[in-house]
């Protein structure tokens, strides 16, 4: 795995320098301008767009690798791993526009970007929207006049505007963060609000979108019949693991060690929209919920605590495992129908890579 | 003109309720979170988007009309005047992200987007970015399968990028703001870094994109060797009328009367980067320098009359004036070597609006 994610780093390299030397031929600015420009941005792309796990954009290659059921050639490793980048990229606009607005300070393991001291916020805004926007300069780079160019521009499109949809709805379904809108309202933590927040937050760009670009760059259309329904199954497929992948990381957030997890968790203290806040409020009698009312989103180490003893007591673990088990079946029997049977491998995948996951 | 604006908003109202149609659409959300949604963006779009002169959208359709020699079917119109809508759509994305940015109170006479009290800053850069999304979402709706599709896109995707160039080149051009980044550092207010500011954060949006899209709109191609000439022709015209256009404005800030202007004029207060503070700082000498260094970015009403006296001492209306008659002579000659003829009408409209102007 490390020499995959080696050789898709050195692609992310040659998109970065075709980036950084599209700025030095902007038209009507001094070289002085374009220097400052150029070396801004030669430690931005490095600092906010590779570092995490990579799997969203090394989805694509697998994808694409079980659709055509052979070793890719060259070329279509390269343009996969640009697809896969892109992804990466969109990821990247996310985080640095999501940390600005959720106030975060690390990410990564490191400040966010925001946080660095030659940027500010106010940098870190346009920043966002200058990576967003470089998605579309590097698929016309590479993909205009391919056969699915306009297919792979849409669902990048659409991808973004789901995804800003689900903020929309966790922004408005967070309403105490920093003490900017007090007091915290528990009657919007709803199951229904988490399906919907993490459905369009969450699962269409981090699960579908790498795997609509596989089949959008195998010659699989949305506009033709059979495309539709292959895309459609995808989506369903996706939007289950999604929902899943989500809940799993809300129960390890509160309960797996931390030395196991790689940090410690603060939903708790953040006052998230968590699936186990959610399913707690469902379950809870008057006394109980005064645990939540008193103690939930407070930076109090005791508070916590009794939250998480309120979750144990709720069994909202055993809960969890018993979602898991059905999660898992009704994945495989998902899987088990789409065709072309090749296509499933990419589910499994996915779907490995999650099970039973203790990070 | 009035008619002209009134038909304009009513494609306004048709293109809103598609957009509010498509929330309704959306899969996997209940009828509450769709309901809260359209209810919150019926609110944004009518606030964020109509409301200026809308010479950008007006200009699209004017584009068409002298491109065609003939008045409009009522199929062109509305396709111009959906084009001209999107002009509208991404100069509102700009400036609710830029408002947010710069800390700004008010625009176009009420308060900024993000100063509502239901919206807040994090809410607002995320409704800055759907806002930008929605573009491409009407533009499918309505152009997909149309010749010039790929090319409307990228005219989009390109103006956006370059834009955002130019914000960053003013962003980090203007050190000096609410007391984040002191002491003024005078030294970065050069003609050069202004030049590169306004052609990219101005010319591009709110000149060339117009013109541009009337090209498309009309089957000029810019892969084509003729399209390439009249594009590359549009921009050269674009760029001058937008440096014209800025310059005026800076100057028309600190001189023209508020009565007329219709606002009272604060760049001097805010430190920004006007042609008359970089003029100002090419022809000073150590002593008048200290009026600026002593006075510029500071909200001291005797400081803002001294450092207008100084630009009067200067004799910088004298020498706009003189760059402005350079300006109208140079764009006349300019447009004058335009093909097709009747394509000039469009820049003579355009220059004929800001010649003289006197707010």
């Amino acid at each position: 795995m490390s020499t995959d994610k080696d050789r898709f780093l050195t692609i992310f390299n040659q998109i970065s320098s075709s980036l950084l030397a599209d700025i030095q031929s902007l038209p009507g600015l001094s070289d002085s301008l374009k220097s400052q420009l150029t070396t801004y941005y030669s430690t931005c792309l490095p600092y906010t767009v590779p570092g995490g796990k990579m799997t969203r954009g090394l989805t694509v290659i697998k994808g694409v690798e079980v659709l055509k059921s052979r070793p890719l050639t060259d070329k279509e490793y390269t343009d996969a791993a640009i697809l896969g980048w892109q992804v990466e990229w969109l990821q990247a606009f996310f985080l640095v526009a999501d940390d600005i607005m959720d106030g975060s300070i690390t990410r990564r393991g490191q400040p966010c970007w925001y946080q660095r001291p030659n940027v500010t916020q106010d940098n870190a805004i346009n920043d966002a929207l200058i990576l967003e926007n470089m998605i579309y300069q590097t698929l016309r780079r590479h993909f205009k006049g391919h056969p699915s160019y306009v297919g792979i521009l849409e669902l990048f499109i659409d991808t973004t505007y789901r995804t800003e949809i689900g903020q929309h709805i966790d922004t408005n379904g967070t309403p105490y963060a920093e003490g900017k809108r007090a007091p915290l309202d528990l009657g919007r933590f709803t199951l229904d609000r988490y399906r919907g927040c993490v459905r369009y937050k969450t699962s269409y760009y981090s699960f579908y979108l790498s795997c609509a670009l596989a089949l959008a760059y195998c010659g699989y259309s949305q506009d033709s019949e059979e495309g539709k329904a292959l895309y459609g199954k995808a989506e369903e497929v996706c939007m289950r693991l999604g929902e899943y992948f989500q809940i799993q990381d809300d129960v390890l957030d509160a309960f797996a060690p931390p030395e196991v997890l790689g940090k410690i968790g603060t939903d708790i203290e953040d006052a998230k929209c968590s699936w186990l806040v959610c399913k707690a409020l469902e379950l809870v009698n008057e006394d109980q919920k005064q645990i939540l009312v008193d103690h939930y989103g407070k930076h109090e180490e005791e508070g916590v605590k009794k939250v998480k003893e309120l979750y144990k007591e709720l069994k909202l673990e055993e809960l969890y495992h018993e979602y898991e088990e059905e999660q898992k079946k009704a994945c495989d029997e998902l899987i088990a129908s789409i065709e072309p049977e090749s296509f499933r491998d990419l589910f499994t995948f996915l779907l490995g890579k999650i099970y039973k996951r203790q990070k």
